[in-house]
């Protein structure tokens, strides 16, 4: 177990190299990382006199908050398996949460949904008071070290079939994952980051734990508010949050007094009035694009755009510390410039899926983990994402993948988003029809959108059928296709 | 084995994501990694019909060249172990290798103590057209995947009882140093390493397998001469080599009328004349003292200055990747300020030296790796290398840890280098005494250079006898303690 590093490792270095940094801010509370250190040993040693033990799950529903880090470390000390839960999703979706993990204990926060599912057979423990009192009332205890193999965090994820599914990762992917955001974002001691996105997600999680991995400052605020999120910028001296797109835009709306002073913020470029505000960074991670190619089961991002300036794919290169391949159905290579699933394996890849033997068998299959997503080879090495492998628009024999022909859409300057579903057609089978967001103020025509597109896409990618809308409905990033699909004529897919 | 990523898979994926990139130049040679990544392919097989297999050793005796990293590579794909021995030992010292050792194969250059051991028993390959020739007349095989917690590189360093033992690294901490650097130097895409110091030595090779970790270009030159560093930085726009101290003198001397262009040298501020030949590096590695405190043992870097700007402790805070504790004799962790043991786990750590089972289980005492260093816990977290544990001098009853009365001697303007050992009191049982390398042109006196300790040192640590020499004789970045006792009277240490 020499080589073992599980978070609560990372966390117990911190304890004693950084006696001083403050590891936690959330509201009025400001904990260091020795602190840090005796609430989670206390924390674990509470749950597990609740009969917590090695490989049970331990299920946080509520907002952002210090707890959802705090549970999760306690669990890295104990052996269990940490899941921030979606609370805002309905009363159905959550019970099927608590009944397809069966945790050992929960610990919520009160909403008309979450009071619902109190009659679920498991451990409540309320937020706040009870939750401290259980902290406070516990003598820290040693625990022997956890094998940094073994899952810590679950994250739902992939709605396969229908029911989404609990993807496990592993302190040694989530360390791995968080060490090539250290080289991406080049993030150093100091650095601070405000968790304003949802913890349920692997976006936002995978900067709160970079941060943890640097002995940098985690600061947590309920959800996104633009105007508490420039308050926390600049009381904090916060370095980066969790801001894209028009959260952005929302951000610089709330800022335009220049109340407060944003520029301990290093990120990306975005708007000349944005740009005046903050520090546009130069790391790799926000000099040019941010992003790349990422989802929760290969523990963030698989590729980054960081490390492909001015290559051809859209998705970037790989990060260093995973092998990906675009591979057929037959889990053979394809050649560069042809479409096929991208593959991947290496450090940073989650467990598998949480009581889905199947599924994992069926997306570890040729030793590769199957991402569900096609993607292309570039020639010059990078790599393209093409499209959910589940989302192909068939009109003609032609295969269509939605991803491609919302790219080309959204290079229209009064674009602000863009989804493109397949609508029944009674010559081709399906035709493409565009979901089309104007940015506010913009005007454009459908016949305009469709001759914009003309030069970047064959005609058979073409939309023959352009709508307007005010939002395009999502799911974590991606268009929510079937939301999509019942509010504007979907259907025909192959193979439905 | 999805989470496996060996060296033979990193370079597996740069032959995917890089296709158009230099991996390797030396001398005439340049090779892109699709070109590395099958010419290692056929060495590996190429071995492999040679009768080298998993788990054999593969040594290296020559100077830098290409082929070092080609045969580490290959030996990772086959799932064998490659050492490059110091080519510059004696006969016997080389002929203990192999002994030791019992490689399956020596790729060899020749020289005048190699030659005396070609009666050793084993496959010899000669470097350069011998070696060339098996690879291109070799076709390229497909290997199984082999396993990252695997040892793949063997290094000789620690001379516990007189004899050096071989450090084995798995890729799996190979991988994990480099990510690292990575983190620390900031190392991006295009990345350019001239590997002028010994790559049988960790301090160049962590920063050759860091350069393969981010898809850079390593180059190669067979020892340290200061115009062909100056030729090779301008001709392949070296971003770093491997220099420190009077190498950098030596090269900023060299090009003193400016011939070449060094400004793609990224690197640290060392004097007027450097700073103004190349571009002054800001990474935390760079950015003030460069180094930490490391050892083979632990891949290269255990801790980083870059970690702990402004700290009190000499070695800086460990790598993101390891834990340290300072323990005393019963395993147990000292307080702060108190010296004990630095001990280590985490990814980078080795995976016991070649055949020593008894020094193997007692440097793994109590679950943690045992550096053989003592090391002190500043109250700011930071960490300071007080001395190795084996070489500590005893006067009255104090223990005195040479590197500390160094460290304070080097704080002289005149002082270039010292080294200090223990020579027999008839008082004391021991007295301090420095052996002093001055500045060319320096001048100083033995009771100049003993007042000038006389505030950073308490009395009892402060030299009796300083003596003056031309250099001091080193052990890698040590000095050879055991030189020094023979050559100015050093006995009477505590246990001999």
């Amino acid at each position: 177990m020499i080589h073992s590093l599980s978070l609560s490792d990372v966390l117990a270095d911190h304890a004693r190299s950084r006696p001083r940094v403050t590891a936690v801010v959330d509201g009025d509370l400001r904990i260091t990382y020795p602190e840090l250190d005796d609430r989670v040993s206390r924390l674990a040693a509470a749950l597990a006199g609740l009969g917590v033990s090695g490989g049970d799950r331990v299920v946080w529903l509520g907002r952002n908050a210090y707890a959802v880090l705090e549970l999760l470390l306690a669990c890295s000390r104990l052996g269990a398996v940490c899941c921030p839960a979606n609370w805002r999703q309905s009363q159905d979706e959550l019970r099927f949460v608590l009944t397809d993990l069966t945790p050992a204990a929960v610990v919520w926060e009160p909403s008309e949904a979450v009071e619902a599912l109190r009659d679920h057979g498991t451990t409540w423990i309320r937020a706040g008071e009870e939750y401290e009192r259980l902290i406070s009332g516990t003598v820290p205890r040693e625990f022997p070290q956890a094998d940094d193999a073994e899952p810590v965090l679950a994250l739902y994820t992939a709605a396969f079939g229908g029911r989404p599914s609990a993807a496990l990762l592993s302190s040694a992917a989530l360390v791995a994952h968080a060490t090539s955001l250290l080289v991406v974002r080049q993030m150093e001691p100091g650095f601070t980051f405000l968790n304003n996105g949802p913890l349920f997600h692997v976006g936002t999680m995978m900067f709160c734990l970079a941060t943890l991995q640097i002995g940098g400052t985690n600061v947590f605020t309920p959800a996104f508010d633009p105007g508490e999120v420039c308050r926390l910028i600049d009381a904090e001296r916060v370095t980066q949050a969790f801001l894209f797109g028009q959260m952005i835009d929302a951000v610089a709306e709330a800022n335009a007094d220049g109340k407060y002073d944003l520029s301990s913020l290093r990120f990306v470029s975005h708007s000349a009035e944005w740009d005046d505000m903050i520090t546009v960074d130069d790391s790799p991670w926000c000099r040019s694009k941010m992003g790349g190619y990422g989802q929760t089961e290969v523990g963030g991002m698989l590729t980054f755009l960081g490390l492909a300036e001015g290559g051809a794919g859209f998705a970037g290169r790989p990060s260093p510390l995973v092998q990906v391949r675009i591979l057929g159905p037959d889990g053979g290579e394809v050649p560069a410039g042809e479409v096929g699933e991208i593959c991947a394996r290496g450090k940073t890849l989650f467990s598998g899926y949480f009581a889905r033997p199947d599924l994992n068998a069926e997306k570890t299959k040729y030793g590769w983990h199957h991402t569900g997503d096609l993607g292309r080879r570039e020639p010059d090495g990078t790599i393209t994402f093409v499209g959910p492998k589940l989302r192909m628009i068939k009109s003609g024999a032609e295969n269509i993948y939605p991803a491609e022909v919302e790219r080309a859409l959204k290079t229209h300057p009064a674009v602000a988003d863009a989804a493109v579903i397949g609508v029944p057609d009674p010559d081709w089978h399906q035709a493409v029809k565009a979901v089309v967001v104007l940015d506010a103020g913009a005007t454009a025509t459908p016949d305009e959108l469709m001759e914009h597109v003309r030069t970047a896409l064959a005609a058979y990618k073409r939309p023959r059928h352009v709508v307007f809308a005010d939002t395009i409905p999502k799911r974590g990033f991606t268009p929510d296709y079937d939301a999509l699909d019942e509010a504007h004529g979907g259907g025909n897919y192959p193979g439905s």
